[in-house]
């Protein structure tokens, strides 16, 4: 591929990554990303074969991306817990304006199978498997019928009031207090 | 209205029920809820004037008998409190096949400014005012900087689980085991 090519290719995929994360797989066209580029859609589809794949590739970027952040913060030493839960997530809010489980999940409807596997596979890996591995290493004490896997699926499908003002817990309070206190909530529930 | 203009009203407020609350709001057109009924959209559009009405009436329909069940289980004795909250999320599981709160939020970006207004009051009132009354009843003891309002978020924000096989966080349980995992997740979190 020519620097040029690889050029196209990478601002396809920039602009692409833009729309997708922000308004989901069904309400973002092709020609939307292509009129942005002021490309036209048949260049646009010579790079990337359909809007299937496009968002694919999306997903798996991002989500490796997000994945190696994930680790990395995994390996750092924490003092408190829920601080390192608190840098994990922000991993996640940083690269997602809404809800990364409603999107990927919200788009199977609109796709292969072949291709659900897949990012049911990069979600896994990238955003499941980092907190699995997190509630495993004994950081904090799970109850006795949780175990890692049941304790990090909860954590995935408990984040959308963090991307979303529709449900923000208490508007007043700075971002890092909400993330900290909807993890509190995951770890310690709501009541006592 | 004519004995026929009601029947005629009711069958498509039933088949876009059905439609919208499976596929959801984006996925969902007149066309097939006319195609399904037999009618041409013109007829459906005289019933309801546009898919938006259409489905905010969908919403408000579904959504205030919900409110009466949630009301009625409220009014109910319970020794466990947590039987009491399975009842109250049955009423909603029984109606959604999909996250409810998904769906409604998903919607927003599709319709007007008032019509998510409406829809905003309409789950306010209907599935997270009983909720909220069920945790300020005192049925369980909060954490001391968790309020009413605030559980009543996280539970409605955290039931995403239930709705999808996609995250299911056990499949070999019987659907009472998994709400009631879920909803002792939310009420004691993952950790001691």
């Amino acid at each position: 591929m020519t620097v040029l090519h690889e050029e196209t290719r990478d601002r396809i995929l920039g602009a692409a990554t833009d729309l997708f994360l922000s308004n989901g797989y069904d309400q973002t066209s092709t020609r939307q990303i292509a009129k942005i580029l002021d490309i036209s859609q048949p260049a646009l589809y010579h790079y990337f074969g359909d809007k299937e794949a496009l968002f694919v590739e999306v997903i798996r970027a991002v989500g490796s991306q997000i994945g190696r952040e994930m680790w990395a913060v995994l390996d750092q030493t924490y003092s408190d817990p829920v601080d390192q839960l608190v840098d994990m997530t922000q991993a996640i809010l940083t690269r997602h304006p809404r809800d990364v489980f409603t999107l990927i999940h919200g788009s199977f409807p609109s796709l292969s199978a072949d291709n659900q596997r897949v990012l049911g596979m990069t979600f896994g890996r990238n955003y499941v498997a980092p907190i699995e591995a997190f509630f495993a290493s004994g950081a904090v004490k799970l109850h006795e019928n949780v175990d890692a896997h049941t304790a990090s699926s909860f954590y995935i499908t408990s984040l959308a009031p963090l991307f979303s003002t529709f449900h923000s817990l208490k508007p007043q309070q700075s971002r890092k207090e909400q993330i900290q206190q909807l993890l509190n909530l995951i770890l310690y529930g709501v009541a006592r």
